[in-house]
């Protein structure tokens, strides 16, 4: 990366250590871990190690509760249509909330087309879904819910806790997209009490396109990839190897390191938030001031365009996101900002900002200065901007 | 890898340009290739340079036919059931062989459980399918047709531009599965003629957990993992950017090297089989003396058990295998080589034996000075092998 990178969300760089450790793997030319050979046994050794380091990291009970694969997305859908398809014969509805990532949505509307039932239920003005909502639309076919547990584009963290205690007490499955909370966050699948977490190594520092589904011992779900027998009969396929020894290293740093990094972390978004109204003025901050993650802050700034901030920072080499990396090139407006009740206008001047271990506050001071002059340079030419002014 | 690999069907070595590509990747720290910042147009610049070299490899007429995804198991899943659900409307009958891949055969189970029909056909003596069978085979219901174009047991290669004759002919979408192919032998979209390829950057010396489907423009096909944009709409999730790379580099050096590659590796296996019965005696070569792939050699040795055979060579430092990896841990005879006719008995004294550029004349002696030793010591302790030897 060349930029100063306050995209964390799209793309963390790796630890030292994750780099040394998929480096080592590269030149020890490892072998198939399914092979019977003492090749093949070393391979599958070092396979397990990084799961035990990546089910340590959530406090699973058994590390065969892992399940790598590659990535968040992959985990989502195999989540989502392995749940629906193994309990299709017990019900055939789903529950879900209006923010969730486009893994999540298409996920469903695949299985809408198949006959399943999607309730999708609102956030409230904090962004979060009502447990009280999940109890109520909970019906005899209920067969899942999915609820993320942070959201990518504002950080609000859900009440992942307090639903789990509702779809526990009805006997329904309940999967937490944490792709964005894992290895950030503290992530206890025994005090969250889900029964599904999808999660990926980028966001804890590892590497791209590599990640995990937590299923808990007892869930019932089916393979979306079928074929041969790894991960414990749940996903079939030769492992990239050289990327799960590479997550499992980033896993056993986050254990780690998680407080002291929380602590920065936090450290660099307080200083913004806390300095940005010296900057600039008439904006919307649409991250949770307490449920939210420590490395993100959403804001939408009045009159201007976030893709315009965008290339203009991207100019001065910060690199910043408008929106989830997953969407990019759709004009559309953000649903999660339009269901927070943010206007069409507001939702496109949405900037956000990620924070990681390798951001200084000299770095927020940097950025808090050239987003005043982006700023007040888009606004000297924005019609909205003049027309405000003049009827003000 | 410590041992000799005599088992390049489960896990090639990364070829050392292939490893200082990705090594390279690793210490850039590529940001997200969705990402609307330069860091991001690096990303993309290099995932679509990969794509290209991959594209070439297989003569693709055009670069976004090339879907990367996490191996040739996904891309199996996607072709067979992504082509299943878009195609439903049209029909539901599938017809496959009977020595395909578990990916092929357990995403077929996976369909047949929601309705499709599939007709699998026997092979020849000589272990391949007979085109007109095909023809025969295929009714107004017919949508899919999945033959693989090397077995991954016995290598045989199957006439696979005389069978997409027929399915362009009738208008039924025809995959490959290639893994074991692309990138070892030429492999060339136009002349074959198909509409899918699956294939893995493992088979051509690049990283495990890395491949791609080649879906002809115009197929009709549905993504298996929804999502993002990435992967121009066909396959949803944040690329594997490092693993990407690899395989590019892995594709180019293939181009550049196939022709060397050929020689050297049908030297190896011309050498083992023609110097075998010097060593050992009572064994069936279940390979195509001229349809098979040049790395790969499967043999039955009468009155042992391959496992055995493969244990005693590990401890000699010699990796080989009796079967496909994705299968170990059954205890059931290889399907495939019961569809050849072979009894179960011999059937369990197979040795898949598999070659690679790494390998030298003189690794091809010493195993099989290794296999006369373990053969010998085998026979003296086999019930069956006294028994028979006292019968003749």
């Amino acid at each position: 990366m060349k930029s100063v990178n306050f995209d964390h969300i799209s793309a963390n760089p790796l630890l030292p250590e994750v780099k040394e450790a998929m480096i080592n793997a590269i030149n020890q030319d490892l072998h198939n871990a399914s092979s019977q050979h003492q090749d093949g046994e070393q391979a599958a050794q070092m396979l397990e190690q990084a799961r035990a380091s990546v089910a340590k990291l959530i406090n699973a009970a058994m590390t065969k509760e892992i399940v790598f694969n590659s990535g968040g997305t992959e985990s989502v859908n195999h989540a989502i249509k392995g749940v629906a398809l193994a309990n299709a014969q017990k019900g055939n509805h789903i529950i879900t909330s209006n923010i969730e990532h486009n893994a999540v949505i298409r996920s469903l509307r695949r299985l809408k087309s198949a006959g399943f039932r999607v309730t999708s239920l609102p956030v409230d003005s904090d962004g979060r879904v009502r447990p009280g909502d999940i109890a109520e639309a909970i019906t005899d076919d209920t067969i899942l819910v999915s609820i993320m547990h942070s959201n990518n584009e504002t950080g609000t963290i859900q009440p992942i806790a307090d639903i789990a205690r509702i779809t526990r007490d009805k006997k329904v499955i309940f999967h937490t997209d944490a792709v964005d909370s894992v290895g950030v966050v503290p992530v206890d699948v025994q005090t969250l009490g889900v029964d599904l977490i999808s999660f990926a190594a980028n966001t804890f520092y590892g590497p791209a396109g590599v990640g995990g589904l937590y299923i808990r011992r007892g869930t019932r779900i089916f393979p979306i990839l079928d074929g041969g027998v790894q991960e414990n009969n749940k996903r079939a396929g030769t492992e990239n190897l050289i990327g799960i020894i590479g997550m499992g290293k980033a896993a056993e740093l986050a254990v780690r390191d998680l407080d002291s990094r929380l602590a920065h972390i936090k450290r660099l978004k307080d200083k913004f938030l806390n300095e940005l109204p010296d900057y600039i003025d008439e904006y919307i901050v649409n991250t949770h001031p307490q449920h939210s993650l420590p490395n993100l802050v959403s804001i939408s700034i009045k009159y201007i365009e976030g893709e315009s901030v965008l290339l203009m920072l991207d100019d001065d080499g910060l690199a910043v996101s408008t929106r989830s990396a997953c969407a990019t090139g759709s004009l559309r407006a953000s649903h999660v900002l339009l269901s927070l009740g943010l206007s069409h206008a507001d939702a496109q001047g949405t900037l956000v900002l990620s924070f990681g271990v390798d951001n200084t506050e000299t770095d927020i001071t940097t950025l808090l200065a050239a987003l005043k002059n982006v700023v007040s340079t888009l606004r000297a030419i924005s019609p909205l901007y003049q027309k405000t002014n003049k009827l003000n």
